[in-house]
């Protein structure tokens, strides 16, 4: 099993009630877990065998493998 | 199972609207997911079993391995 | 399964109808799917089990690991 | 068995009562572990066939492949 | 199955009534397909179980993973 | 067995009574076993089967692949 | 198979009746196939379970992962 | 078997009387042997089945993957 | 089958009569085809299941992953 | 088997009597050949299924991964 | 069979009467080919199943995978 | 079989009389084969399943993946 080898991105709120929202891989794509963070909290979060999309709302700062995203809402 | 390794890229939404859709893998291309992004969102996706490609609609920045992009309409 | 691991190319329309299409894999090489792009849509498409090739046509930029090519018609 | 080649993060506390907490690799996300860290303490954590995604709470200072991030409340 | 892991060239058409030619793999060298490209057209092919070797014929431009080479007629 | 792979981290003593505590792999996360450490004193230890996380109390130097970190307390 | 991941070469004659002739693997080596090419004319072949060895006889620029080598006449 | 690839230091002591000792790798962490150095002799150890930590006692240099570290006592 | 990824050399003939010679693999090594070149003919030729070793005769340019070596006679 | 790919260190001895000794793979850790090289003379020896350690005593200059280092006496 | 993936070496003729010897490899080690080059030859040769070593004697250039080495007698 | 891609060394002689020494890989280490180089003669090793040590003495220059040594005597 090499599931502990997926990629991971970074997600760091700037801002209370930050929403990272993952999205089921397979057949239907739809939300299946929705972690919040208030303002400093982070989260490290890979791709898993369930979830093979991830949707960040609210005021953060993410880091990929191309470099670093700020969303502005 | 590998699919944990797929290609990711990354969608920020520059306005309200933006369409990001999954297009079937397989002998027939379809649409089988539309993901709505209001502005400021993000998506991170990968290529899945069941997704080879992706098209996005209105305003957005799309970071991918050969660098970053910009929708315009 | 390696299928998540193709290689895959961006098209990014500079007008509108412009006709991204895949050819089969196989024994025959026909048009087996076509995508239209109006101006500013994007397209990310791997190469897949029923996809070898990829013709572009109409106004676009594409970039692919040897670089960005500009259509013009 | 390659689970000892997972990723990992490394984790500063800067102040006392840094939360650390594990999230369950699987279908359902939930909180397995929470590791607490006092000012100056250091936490090497891989992710693991349990763990997919860790949250950080509190003044920390993170390590990850994408560079060094500060949690700041 | 590998196949979608090819390597591929791309081609973009200079003029009208560019040629590309899809030589057979295996014990017979023959012509299987031609994909004729107007001007400012982009084909993106693989090398596949069918096709070891491909021929252009026109005025075109070739990317290729050793660089770009004008043909010229 | 690959076990001989896994990646390592390095702790140095810049006090006595440094404490490096091996966290237990698998559903539970506890301690298994605490190495404490002098001054000066050394430790250069790879995760396992049975550590999938460390834990350093106490004044010390640790170098790990994204650099070199210094506990303070 | 493997076959869709031989090494490549380039041709592009630069007169014409450039003949690039493929050598038989195995045994015996032995022409089996002569493509001929006119001036401006590209070929793109890989080496193939039935061919270890191109020979190239006519005015002709070579691309090759050594760099690039005209032949002259 | 990949043991042979197993990652290795090297520890010079500067003094008499260093101390190598190697920890056992699996469920129990103790001491399974220990290497005297002289002042000036060179240890060269793997990481093995057995060994999945070393610790270090006394004045020596040591070579990591991570660069070069002194003990000081 | 991975014999299409084996190494190649290119050889170039700067007068007429270059031989490029194929040793035989295996216990006995002896000349099992000779490649008569003439002035500015080009070769690529890859190590097979039946060459493992390669001598050229006569003034020629050849190419190499060390560099590029002129013979002289 | 992989035997022939282990890691291999190089020794030259300063002055006459330098020993390199060999220490055993396993669960007991013990001097099983010793080596004696006199002054200008080289020995560059691998990591095996037997040797996981390798001890060094006397005057001279080894070359590791990690660089080259002295001993001296 | 990977044998076509053994590493080469280039060795040019600087006089006539260069010996290129091949040695056994396996529990004896003999002479079991030589290969007389005059001035200007050039031999590409790869290690394999039935040679381990390479003995040059007489005025020649070796090129090897650490640079580039001349003989001189 | 793995054997051809055994890490290699190089080895110069500088002086008549210099001794290149293959030493037995397993239990036993043993000399097993002693070669003899003459002035200016170059002989290129590979480790193999029967040798995982060599010894060089006399006057010789010695490449290795670590770089260029010189022995003296």
């Amino acid at each position: 099993m090499d599931s502990v080898q997926g990629e991971y991105i970074v997600v760091k709120a700037k801002d209370n009630g930050v929403h990272v929202i993952g999205l089921t891989r397979g057949q239907d794509t739809k939300f299946h877990h929705t972690e919040k963070l208030d303002k400093g909290e982070v989260l490290i979060a890979q791709f898993t065998d369930h979830t093979s999309a991830v949707k960040v709302r609210g005021k953060a700062v993410i880091l990929t493998k191309y470099g670093t995203i700020q969303t502005d809402d």
